[in-house]
């Protein structure tokens, strides 16, 4: 019986490995140990938790799934980069309705990322700037040879974000940018110039620390999201389009 | 050595396990499977997948890690409630300087919450109404009686969230008030009123669908925790206080 199978794995897991995993957590936090460090190898966890080493075996497995840890092949377990955040950490591909959820998050954007551009304006270092202005060049050189920029276009939204010094919205953004990659799938060749004219406006504005003329610019490029997604729409509505559209449908 | 078995944990786990539950969590979002629903059972995933018993077990054991999937004892694997949300999903646990953590929080929430609070004030139901008096009531029996009422505080600002029906905004509000768990251990007993007093101004104004009033008290609630923290460190730096900054310190 397959139940019967699982229940196994589940006796096996838990409680005693997710206290276990519980208890290396809190040691990484104790401890302050950071992205990079390197963890008690099994045995002196093991002995320190008082549990056997299959339970720290799990415990690791449970948090290498949570992107606490990372195993380096021969150099042992460490704390991972961007510790405990996972990809995709509020479960968006599970929600139904793709494009409600494009709706939604364009919603939460507009509120939050022309605040955070003229945060970014106020605080940009010249690194800062010369990053921003690289990521720029980058993303329009993609566009005018045909290729995919979006990964890019996604990168310079959470650099912005890292301008501002608060390490929770450096957090926060890849995650609001989730919408982006969605965006990629709804949006036409149209808005790519538009695209180019706003992000060039954005970084002139943070690079001469204009936070208004940012915030201003943050909101236009994210309203020429919001109107392109909305002439999809309307295509959809008449029968004409939209096959990416379809895809995103309920 | 230590440091082999992990590498045989990695090898055992990685790719092939990783990659079966990169293709369960695609069967779960293609059959839009949802909260409480049942996946097909180790056999015949195994079949679908066309990979091991064993596999289809480490993907499962991963899937649960990140809150995917739960296992129902004698019943079998089924969808999560919160799919692919975890605790804690950015990682705030694990960041250094608590109270720098803190602000940034409260920066963020400064500007989200009167923005989500108004909002809600123009989409709230009368049952919507009824529950977030109800919490109001709950949390100032709990203050009267000297409980710990952080719960229910929490769970107020994340019931007004629902109130948007923004899906975003719903599953956003419990991380950035990560924050309320925090403020409970850095503030002390009066702030107690003023919580009280601003809580029934919020929902007041929810009720009576008046967003700017919403968007205002919410303001001044969570100002009246920023002025807290800022005493505490004036404390703090007189060296008067603070037990409770102290832990929070890096």
């Amino acid at each position: 019986m397959p139940e019967s199978i699982f229940e196994t794995v589940r006796e096996k897991e838990s409680p005693l490995a997710e206290q276990a995993a519980d208890q290396i957590s809190q040691l990484i936090i104790d401890q302050q140990l950071t992205n990079g460090e390197k963890l008690p190898n099994e045995f002196d966890l093991a002995e320190q938790l008082n549990v056997g080493r299959g339970t720290v075996r799990e415990a690791v497995k449970l948090l290498v799934a949570r992107n606490v840890l990372e195993i380096r092949r021969g150099r042992g377990t460490f704390v991972s980069h961007q510790t405990g955040v996972v990809h995709d950490p509020l479960g968006f591909a599970y929600m139904p309705d793709q494009l409600r959820l494009a709706h939604e998050l364009l919603d939460i954007r507009l509120n939050v990322e022309p605040w955070v551009a003229s945060l970014a304006a106020q605080q940009a270092s010249p690194e800062d700037i010369a990053e921003l202005r690289a990521l720029c060049a980058e993303i329009e050189a993609l566009i005018h040879t045909g290729q995919n920029h979006l990964g890019r276009d996604e990168a310079l939204h959470v650099r912005i974000a890292s301008c501002t010094q608060n390490r929770v919205i450096s957090k926060l953004l890849p995650v609001i940018t989730y919408s982006v990659q969605l965006f990629g799938k709804l949006t036409d060749d149209r808005i790519y110039q538009e695209t180019i004219d706003t992000h060039r406006r954005i970084v002139d504005a943070i690079a001469n620390h204009d936070s208004d003329a940012a915030g201003a610019g943050m909101r236009q490029h994210l309203m020429g999201n919001l109107s392109s997604i909305a002439e999809q729409e309307r295509l959809y509505a008449e029968g004409k389009s939209s096959e990416k559209l379809e895809k995103l449908r309920p």
